[in-house]
């Protein structure tokens, strides 16, 4: 099976590698052409000069990039990936965007007699790097099953989660619900180290009950540390927020808390941290 | 080693059970005598009408009641345990209650030759019955490596967080943890079901990445169908969350989402909800 892989940044540059090292043969497209030199380099596939070119004798062409206006180029601008594709073949977006946006590029795809299916990711750039991605599908079935064993060699879950858009919503479930879970540690976190006890032992000991969560077990350390340098960027998940709390009052989901803690992520940029990873909330609690 | 349990709620009746099933010589007190009356019944203890007598001859009293007003009476209230332990006894209070009360019964304990430990538990009902519990102890040293193993009796984990009132302080921490992490959980479900997604499915999915909790593994589906009538009551969580931002009011500890939670505590019990579990945070998001 022919593939095509465009946007090698932190998540598709690993997520392309995987899928060549598998014995797939892989051809690249990147928007800065050097990164893709230097994936070919280092895996030996061809790259090409537009999504068009790249996607052009693939059964599945991947995309990977960073918001709904690197999609729509990527996919559907002028020698867009959409352009490329050869009639049956299937564009899967592992793109973060908006549930609107894939059922609109799903359209366009079957206009064209093409299949289409959204399937954002979480795992961050480790989960990339050791092939242990969660991957989210919206689309139909048929076209599903072509493409989950190659996804499954960066995926340690990949679910069809309903219809084209299906991913994309996931996906918002999941940062919604990672909004309060990483308030609410930063407030009990900062509360532990001003009222005096050991943060590392607190986080210790509640880990074994109802408190525990991933981010309680994988970010307590650093929060107390007062280390953000790594991880899921703040800059990433106001993107994400925003596609979350747009859909929100599209579909009349109160998000109060998420609402929240996407203005408190705001404060984090005003304070230059646009690169720090999302556990930074509790650097607005602490003391001056 | 002569004990004491004053206290026999849905917590005290189960852990003092565990006492007395292990070998120990266990005497009772339960303001509402029946109740004490059917715990002798079923363990074969003994009851005494007031909490000084019941801690009589005891070397460690434990009492575990339902807030500080409760806690006072017990302890140091006419005919209260304080007045009826011998010289070098230990009293032990497992009620979650303020930092501050603990402080204040460690003083008028030293002061008749007493020692004091604050201990509040995580687990809620099903742990106390399984010998699950969380114990967090806050006290000296040597009178926690006393008490410490009979409370193994009934606690998984039993850690020593600092001198007396670090374990109501971890408990608050356990809160509002807990107040974020619930909350997120509630607008990310709420938001799946309104967006036509299985929420199950997504919890199923999500509980693989960053966004896992024990509250995701653990009351996702209960949420979904809606169904709260079980688990850690409202009125306690508000008793609690009171608690701890007392506390925060005094040694500064912003607490914008725990506040928040709070308040949509007092909207649930405003609905008849007071006895519902903390989970049912969702029934104020859902349509009408």
């Amino acid at each position: 099976m022919k593939l095509a892989f465009l946007g090698l940044g932190v998540m598709g540059y690993p997520m392309a590698g995987h899928l060549a090292r598998a014995g797939h043969d892989v051809t690249v497209y990147n928007r800065t052409a050097s990164k893709a030199e230097a994936w070919c380099g280092e895996h030996g596939g061809v790259r090409r000069d537009t999504p068009a070119e790249a996607a052009g004798g693939a059964d599945i062409a991947f995309m990977c990039v960073g918001n709904d206006d690197d999609v729509r180029e990527v996919a559907e601008g002028p020698h867009g990936a959409l352009e490329g594709l050869k009639p049956g073949a299937i564009l899967v977006d592992h793109t973060t965007s908006s549930a609107g946006l894939a059922r609109e590029l799903e359209q366009r795809a079957t206009a064209r007699g093409l299949r289409f299916l959204d399937a954002p990711v979480s795992g961050g750039q480790a989960g990339a790097v050791n092939g242990r991605l969660t991957v989210m599908v919206g689309g139909d079935d048929a076209s599903f099953r072509t493409v989950e064993p190659a996804m499954r060699h960066y995926g340690q879950a990949v679910t069809l989660m309903g219809p084209v858009g299906s991913g994309q919503l996931t996906k918002m479930v999941n940062q919604i619900i990672l909004a309060g879970t990483l308030q609410g540690l930063a407030e009990g976190l900062n509360f532990a180290v001003r009222a005096g006890l050991d943060g590392n032992q607190v986080a210790e000991v509640l880990s074994k009950g109802a408190a525990q969560s991933w981010q309680l077990e994988n970010r307590a350390r650093t929060m107390i540390e007062g280390k953000f340098d790594f991880g899921f960027a703040v800059d990433w998940m106001r993107k994400d927020l925003a596609i979350g709390l747009e859909e929100a009052r599209r579909n009349g989901s109160p998000l109060p808390v998420a609402a929240l803690v996407d203005q408190l992520y705001q404060r984090i940029q005003a304070r230059g941290g646009s690169r720090w990873d999302t556990s930074s909330l509790i650097q607005l609690l602490a003391a001056p």
